[in-house]
């Protein structure tokens, strides 16, 4: 495969250049390359490694949407090609269980970098009540867009207007809640898809950073996303801000959970997504 | 392998049995059978098909501790035996992320039933703090011991002290919130481990029958289960009972979520779980 010389095409999206994914003689393997524009501070950032997991099998013999995903992360990915590996393990009339595995070939061969599991399955019109309703909040323009850190490039990739609950400006180890707010968007305004989704689910830095207002090493394990949005939802969601939060529940023995929720600028809730985080200390 | 006829051995706890698996040639197989002791209306309870991933990681080559578990429910297992297979996929220094599959034979030759992904960990004694505490709730000796539902076998294995959100004695199609708090522990009074907090991460009837009142045909798609606590805080926690609550978000296109949480009786927060669960109208 070439290494890609884009971040980005002319009129192109960062966003579709760091999934462009080829297929391969074996019809279950797709290759790929990292993308500078969406490195994080070692390897490429999580969300699009988790965008990629969704990418891969809707470009697969996915019969439907994917509904659920989860993705681990086995060792930070190194700069160059990979490959997916997208299997469907069962495919039943309206539901396909998908196993992935995400290989880096050093000099000992292969070695699995993430794999993940994904549910697609066909969405209904049946019966439906949104219980977690979008909490009361300005609208996005009421605030400033901010780099909520300078250090890593791809949160350089959204348009991130925070509400509260931003890194600590000082980090005296203070404690407080592990909240953050904000509305985001594609910074190029490329409008939402389900792998988009996947990626924005991901979008907070670790909870453990604000909730003891301080830098420690820390690492996503395993992520989570509930796709409770449909791809034509989504379409009507466009490229409008997305309303998102984040909050942690605990953090012992060097793991800490949080979770985040996602909603369109209607109320409409998109995602709900899951992570458990490793911290060294 | 031969069929149990065990419930219970004399002395033992039906757990355990239904957790027997057996080493095969390969040692990435282990060899199972159902238990009649823990049937759901179709198939096992998708708890003890959890509980067995966590048990497959633990009788194979695991070198640490599970803290992170996502099981996909691909099809209803048949009351027989199967078989899993547990492969690590990558081992790190003190983490290892596990691939998991049980399959059944048919006539077409095996079937994959579930998958699951798994990451052990070394748990480390460093900076910890609860962020989700205990919520208010009497001592579960002022509630009374209830069988939730009577149509299923599996809810015999846990005492369970209802302190509301019981299945609506009246199937009108009213709405009302979708939490249910109990006190539960293992009606044999075994002492809880990692597997048996799996297992009991489950122990929710579907949201949506508390939701709108009524019956509804539904199967839970994939199982998130965070494990915060160690075996040595399980250790101390034994055979007491546990409180545990839970809730759904959304109910949209023949899919609802719902959140878990379970706490010792001294507070601490045990697991979180998540699931995505089908409903059929």
């Amino acid at each position: 495969m070439n290494t890609p010389s884009r971040p980005c095409e002319p009129g192109g999206y960062v966003f579709d250049a760091a999934l462009m994914l080829r297929a391969s003689e074996n019809p279950e393997l797709l290759e790929g390359h990292t993308h500078p524009s969406w490195a994080n501070m070692v390897g490429p950032y999580g969300g699009i490694t988790a965008a990629l997991m969704v990418q891969a099998v809707m470009q697969s013999q996915c019969l439907a949407e994917p509904v659920s995903l989860t993705v681990n992360y086995a060792a930070a990915l190194k700069d160059g090609p990979y490959r997916i590996q997208a299997r469907a393990a069962r495919s039943n009339r309206s539901t396909q269980h998908w196993l992935l595995e995400l290989t880096q070939s050093d000099r000992d061969g292969p070695a699995v970098m993430a794999t993940a599991t994904l549910v697609s399955a066909v969405r209904r019109d049946v019966w439906r009540r949104q219980d977690l309703a979008l909490p009361p909040v300005q609208a996005p323009e009421t605030f400033e867009p901010v780099i909520l850190f300078d250090a890593v490039e791809w949160v350089r990739r959204y348009e991130i207007r925070l509400i509260d609950g931003g890194v600590p400006a000082v980090s005296d180890g203070s404690e407080r809640d592990s909240l953050t707010r904000f509305w985001l968007r594609d910074a190029q305004q490329r409008p939402v898809d389900l792998p988009a989704l996947a990626a924005m689910s991901d979008a907070f830095y670790p909870r453990i950073w604000l909730r003891r207002a301080g830098w420690v090493a820390t690492g996503t394990v395993s992520l989570t996303v509930y796709f409770h949005a449909s791809t034509q939802e989504l379409a009507a969601v466009g490229s409008q801000h997305i309303y998102a939060q984040a909050r942690a529940q605990d953090f012992r023995h060097g793991f800490f959970d949080q979770t985040a929720h996602l909603w369109s600028r209607g109320g409409l809730l998109l995602a709900s997504a899951h992570q458990i985080v490793y911290y060294k200390e």
